[in-house]
């Protein structure tokens, strides 16, 4: 058994944002050299996530809209969490999207349906954060 | 370290629909010959899950209810994604639900507890979609 | 490729409560002697959540608030799954927190970010309940 690991490092300019990172994954496998496992992609931090969906921007309005329905930021004091910080809609909006996704490896690639694009989420944004790529396999 | 791989495949007559796929899985498993591992189930289309919880007709009916709670399919001007499209629903429905679960394989045999069920959700349906099963393991 | 495997048992006093199990999942990683590899840490019942945030007690009461806003417990009525029991609302908790986590392990450690701990969600307590930890690698 053979295994990989590697960090993407984020800093986005806005609290939230949602970035494609399918194309830094790829080169991570490539890198490892697996044909055949499992790769886990994960955020290193709770208030952000990776998760898999369509890479379209109308979508992604939609889902700003819907996370601040669900689990809105503002009035900060809605949340106990938020003494020293104001971040307790992140770990909720996170907790919604997910911390990870876990992807097959077959013949070298991400073994993918037609749109499945993975995305890195960021609802606490604005300082350096992490992702970890781990793979698995032969 | 051995691997195997299968596509399972469903068309639903209805757009949203649950379906119960433990013995299609445990079937792969056998295939597979592998006796200690991990599987992974993933939708292969972002707009249906795979998730594992209880075969009871009356969870699933409140599944329904909660998800267009959460969620709603219409109107579908509501969601920014539907200019060709009509399906920024499932899109969301399928994010509270997850794309993927991992299932430990001991001694031959999805290592599950007393209620476990795996399900493909369909929020999408009335067309071919597939589903992933890898597994990985000795 | 070596495998472990263990069952972790809870029984909380209370019908909802997060318990911190870091500790004892990086027993089970010693206990396991795998340096490299991943561990699946997942809830055996469908009632209860396995899943990674920050120990930090506002935010757990905030978890409860939100919870129960997603899902409510009461009425007990408003849903069908609710004939011979009361936690249809425990199944709905659990698919919001999720049933499981993947955790890479990297030199025999837990590969996490600074502030990733590892929770049981209980939603529907006050029995016998448990959480199986599954590791592969080398």
């Amino acid at each position: 058994m053979k295994s990989y690991r590697k960090e993407l490092w984020f800093k986005t300019g806005e609290r939230r944002k949602l970035i494609n990172i399918t194309t830094q994954v790829e080169s991570c496998l490539l890198e490892s050299g697996i044909k055949e496992g499992l790769v886990l992609i994960n955020a290193m931090h709770i208030t952000s996530s990776v998760f898999i969906n369509d890479d379209e921007s109308g979508l992604h309005y939609d889902y700003e809209i819907w996370l601040e329905k669900l689990a809105p930021e503002k009035p900060y004091s809605q949340y106990r969490h938020n003494g020293y910080e104001d971040n307790a809609d992140a770990h909720l909006k996170r907790t919604i999207m997910g911390r990870e996704v876990v992807v097959a490896i077959t013949e070298g690639k991400l073994d993918f349906g037609p749109w499945e694009q993975i995305f890195y989420g960021e609802f606490d944004g604005k300082r350096n954060k992490r992702v970890l790529v781990k793979i698995i396999g032969e």
